[in-house]
């Protein structure tokens, strides 16, 4: 089996998209304790055609067995590897409303290694607050605390008139990874990612896709 | 000036996106009262090189002024029109937890015609509670509420063992457009339209990318 990673070749964004939902599905058809899937399988669960799984599989080199698919938990860890998380990523969260602890309460991250380890928030009645088992702290703690954490995600779950601010703490503490959730464009050094969690565009396709199927 | 309509035309998946990313951009720059705007100036606000902008908008056939730029109010309006959510679309929601409350919080969708009008729950403590002035209904009421109010798009924002129920709730009340927020796949007929907002995609595109810059 060779395993090819993303350093050594380009993954189209759309194929890192169905990458994690193979990730996810597979996940559950582990804890079933099922261990060979095939790809057909795997793409019905992803709502994905067939060809389309064994093209993206085949980013990360020849493995799978011919006519009777793929163990399950080989191909969980591959993928994960070669997309570079399969280590511990801890990360910070900014804006402890109801989106922040939406995000908190989300169970599927952790066991991913996304590990939000430190919260903070500008509201003095908030700061001092415990959720989820995390204090919330004051924005201007960041910087030291996320330091001390090596943290290497931000995410922001501030309103709109605040995120770019939040950004910028995220910035001081040298955090150049960054997902956001608040509506609103960042600013940001050119080094620094930024990934926009953007509820329009999804409704925004789903209204096109409306569009499209009354249209025919 | 010509308006092809996406019915007439595909548009890729990632061109919806950052079309949808031009209308947010372009309504703070309307409300900015700028007039005139460059596909350069365009293109930098929205994070995206100036030869792309001009060939999303080339979807629409040909406008914008040569060496002057595009009428700001103008383009907002071909590009929701064409992408079809120039009219009102009726919505419901699933779910009034943190993330349910988020996003009747949040103040970007009724603008563009993306309107909540009724919220549903299964647990006893929340129904007849208001949030954000709407009632929150029993989930056993969706379909005749939904129905009265032509409701053309379902939200899911339950937890992930519910959505499928959920999913089913809105099947039943004939809604075939659903943004579900739940870290769950559904399973829905082939003529449903399901679109998933997964953190987790975005966080592994953030991981792929951190893996790529620190390989360089």
């Amino acid at each position: 089996m060779k395993v090819l990673t993303p350093k050594n070749k380009y993954i189209p964004r759309a194929a890192i998209n169905r990458l994690s939902t193979y990730v996810q599905v597979l996940e559950h058809f582990a804890l079933d304790n099922v261990e060979i899937i095939s790809s057909k399988e795997l793409a019905e669960a992803c709502d994905v055609i067939g060809s389309r799984v064994r093209k993206d599989l085949a980013y990360f080199g020849e493995f799978g067995i011919r006519g009777v698919g793929y163990q399950v938990r080989e191909l969980i860890y591959t993928i994960s590897s070669a997309l570079g998380v399969d280590h511990e990523c801890p990360m910070v969260l900014i804006g402890v409303g109801n989106m922040g602890k939406a995000i908190l309460n989300d169970m599927d991250f952790r066991p991913r290694g996304f590990n939000i380890k430190a919260i903070f928030d500008c509201d003095p009645f908030k700061i001092g607050e415990v959720v989820h088992g995390l204090e919330v702290h004051c924005t201007h703690e960041l910087r030291d605390i996320s330091t001390t954490l090596d943290a290497e995600i931000g995410i922001i779950t501030t309103s709109p008139e605040r995120a770019q601010r939040a950004a910028q703490h995220l910035l001081d503490a040298g955090i150049t990874s960054i997902l956001n959730f608040a509506s609103a464009r960042l600013k940001v050094p050119e080094h620094v990612h930024v990934e926009y969690v953007d509820f329009l565009h999804h409704l925004y396709n789903l209204a096109v896709r409306r569009g499209a199927t009354s249209g025919q």
